[in-house]
């Protein structure tokens, strides 16, 4: 069992990026993984990856897409750093993912079993706008746009309801970190495979690099003290509703 | 396509019950099936169905419970209205469904689909205590506790947080009437083939009969309003949370 919740939200002021680590969530198999990557050149350009779904998908098509930076001394070969939009960037996850896929499912198939993923693509590079992707596990994506400013994968239900409501492209950096860690709280307490600790990555519009990475951990007071008050503040707003 | 939303809250002051409608919702072909069904000798005992899953399986099935009852002058036939306990009753829904499920899907096996559905069964009988089940595709069931109060069947996702933070045994009919629809809310903004109207469904306790039953139109002055306060409420919570 592999459960996930990533978040991305495109503003104008930047792109705001949460996703939880828990991966096997088993009685006796819980570890963390990291689900966040960066990949930049700041100044230059940034790109932020998001997973969900089948682990050894997922590590699978990272690995390649950061063994082709560093083996790759000819330019002829395509990787996140030398493609020149994002657009290509989206393709080049795309099309890496569903080779990946493809390849692990021939091995699995015998028990009957499909390999899937499903990525979210972030990032601006220089001269273009900031943009961002969700990558299906066959390859091909869908865009954020201003009528849709939020994508999500994986387990997103739970945490989609707080996103309809509150954000729209004018929201502030502040205020969107503040509603994807709602709309995580909100989805920890429905679904208790996806797990803390969680990672939040800010770019901000036109600098071209991550401008705030920080991991929360279970035991964070402050994430501790939003999710308390939250849930005090939904109580309240309940009591104060007529019927 | 086929979705449903219904909830069932089982409290110490009662059973509080709501459903969608709106079954088949494409852009040519939308049609409203109710989806809460209601047998009962007042007094004597009480039986609320709330259906979700494919129409022609939850249709028969609530047929062929209808026709047992109607045409039984027979005692050894067993109806919903003739076995003693609600935990029998939830066993013949359970194994009227799964005979229904596996005819219809007979049926359909050439076209490699599977017809499913489930239900919420919900009453009491004089002498009894109220209960609560929901009956899987299979014909299996899991009863709603003091510790889980509520059961939910068909696009469930979106409209549980806010039934996690306010719905205990001891909260009260009025509360709990909120409680649904709002849950009901969340899930219509979130998923547009979950459809208005609404049937709601209260049973108060040892009552043995249905104590209110509403349907709520899709310009129903009342839950409008309900539903912007909700908004605004949200809203002004999510503006004062501290990051």
């Amino acid at each position: 069992m592999s459960v996930t919740y990533c978040v991305g939200l495109l503003l104008d002021a930047g792109m705001v990026l949460l996703s939880d680590t828990r991966t096997n969530a088993g009685l006796d198999n819980i570890a963390v993984y990291r689900k966040t990557f960066v990949f930049e050149e700041p100044g230059e350009k940034v790109v932020v990856l998001l997973s969900a779904g089948s682990l050894s998908v997922t590590q699978t098509t990272i690995a390649r897409l950061e063994e082709a930076i560093s083996d790759s001394q000819d330019a002829t070969v395509e990787t996140i750093l030398n493609v020149p939009t994002m657009l290509q960037t989206a393709e080049l996850v795309g099309r890496t993912l569903s080779d990946v896929a493809s390849d692990i499912s021939e091995k699995m198939s015998r028990a009957q079993q499909m390999a899937s993923a499903s990525f979210i693509v972030a990032g601006q590079r220089r001269g273009g706008g900031m943009r961002m992707f969700l990558v299906y596990p066959e390859g091909n994506y869908i865009e954020a746009t201003r009528d849709t400013p939020f994508l999500q994968i994986g387990e997103h239900k739970y945490g989609k309801p707080i996103l309809d409501r509150v954000v729209t492209p004018e929201t502030s950096i502040l205020d969107a970190k503040k509603a994807v860690l709602l709309s995580m709280d909100s989805t920890l307490r429905s679904n208790l495979s996806v797990g803390m600790p969680l990672d939040m990555t800010v770019i901000e519009k036109d600098a071209l690099r991550v401008t705030e990475q920080r991991r929360i951990e279970a035991d964070d007071a402050g994430f501790q003290e939003m999710s308390r008050a939250w849930s005090q503040a939904l109580r309240d707003a309940f009591t104060g509703i007529e019927i």
